[in-house]
């Protein structure tokens, strides 16, 4: 299988659990609303690639470290869009989570896909018993506080804003928890891949301040919405050239940092290719 | 160290780790509140002296369990306080967290501690692997859908509630989980102590409900919120004296029911004596 039919299969095989028979029928309906169909599936994809390029030792892990990791962005993404936050009413072209089924469920949704995460790392690598731990610990790290998800969205809290702990919270984590545990997972040194992860982490708030710049962004939020809620975005700090410019040397940047392993050149390609992709389609010319 | 001097150490040492400089100030005092001081503890208490019944083998391993178990219990009063659910201003004597802080930070809060929980077992039970997937797997299913306490807390979300699945998730899950991560840390059978955990769940529901119905619960909520919240209560549905004795029937078939282990008969009185710290006071000579 490919890396998305691995992504996926993962997903349906999580909510199968979460939803099993007994489940709460809307809350059920939502946790598949929260992440079917998906996004970009960007950070498990790189999870699956980083794990390919180390030898791909342990598939099963790499793939609920995949899934966990795709789990817990979901989850943010429904929270983030709750009233208390961005009050966000679509996502991905339909409607947000706390739009459709009202706001208790969106929150009990984030909570269960956080749960689903942890639970599906530990589910799968029960014939792993030596990563099991140091997938979560990695993973929680990348998501919660101080560092992950949960403390750059509390950043946005915070009377002064400490902008590169807020993006590399925010942002630059999830990544780096994809990396390094697609490195763990294959017995890979997730050490080597850090500038790697970094540089990725970067390169993708570019991206993103950008697509909210000029249109629709990979998670699917409308245009313009950084502004309005009175968010930093890098292309109103210093214009569209510049960001463009920045975006371009970060990707050559991961680039350059590939270690060396056994899927190095192909994983090169890969981020060339996924750089292309990362960007709005009205710049991919002009940046390419 | 005793029972709660290993809950208070531990759960000291993982905020210490999820409040680590770094940490954006606000969240950080948080996530704190929302766990100093702690309630009774009455679920890590019982996951360790199951532990201990079982022989103490793995005593760090339980103490991750214990530890993980109440950051979950804190982390669904917190959600579970909220506007969209109960409204409640106050918590144990004190302000809830999303009244002292705002909404965005209760809901962060609450995530993280989900997190934290989870990096707790992962990160203690580095040194016993083959113990990390099997905790994590029961604590998930005890705090998640379809049968944990997210399922639990989303029936109130429904027209028509399953009032059995209803209390098996909102209340009785996160006891079983207790019991049983109790008995995995100590290399126990948890099947064993399914009876127990089921009649200690139940007891602790009907004991809440009673608090509801008298006065202030363990968990620090005003008298009589359950009606105002149109929530199902067993004093409204089948009387006082009628729930009093529901509630004896529960603890002698808890006590009743503990396993040849090791250490039953201190259990056995651990049980007892917790039946009486469970009732309101003024019911307790009454029902003793």
């Amino acid at each position: 299988m490919d890396f998305p039919d691995r992504i996926e299969t993962g997903m349906q095989r999580t909510l199968r659990y979460a939803t099993a028979n007994g489940c709460p029928p809307l809350l059920a309906k939502a946790l598949r609303h929260a992440v079917f169909p998906g996004g970009a599936r960007i950070r498990p994809r790189l999870c699956l690639a980083v794990a390919a390029a180390c030898g791909d030792r342990e598939p099963l892990a790499a793939d609920s470290a995949a899934v966990a990791i795709e789990l817990l962005h979901c989850a943010s993404l429904v929270h983030d869009d709750m009233p208390c936050f961005d009050n966000a009413m679509t996502r991905r072209g339909a409607p947000s989570v706390h739009a459709q089924f009202g706001e208790e469920i969106a929150l009990l949704v984030g909570d269960g896909l956080i749960i689903a995460a942890f639970e599906t790392v530990a589910r799968e690598t029960q014939q792993t018993p030596l990563l099991t731990a140091p997938l979560i610990a990695t993973i929680a790290n990348a998501v919660g506080s101080p560092y992950g998800l949960v403390a750059g969205q509390a950043w946005e809290s915070e009377p002064e804003i400490n902008i590169t702990a807020y993006h590399r919270a925010k942002t630059a984590s999830l990544f780096s928890g994809a990396v390094s545990t697609g490195a763990i997972a294959s017995g890979g040194n997730p050490q080597e891949w850090l500038v790697l992860a970094d540089a990725l982490g970067a390169a993708y708030q570019v991206a993103d301040d950008l697509y909210d710049a000029v249109g629709q962004s990979e998670a699917g939020k409308p245009a313009g919405q950084d502004s309005r809620n009175g968010k930093p975005n890098i292309v109103v700090s210093i214009g569209l050239e510049a960001a463009l410019g920045r975006l371009k040397r970060l990707v050559a940047e991961a680039v350059d940092s590939v270690p060396d392993c056994p899927g190095a050149e192909s994983f090169r390609a890969m981020i060339r290719n996924e750089a292309t992709r990362l960007m709005p389609k009205t710049l991919a010319t002009s940046a390419a």
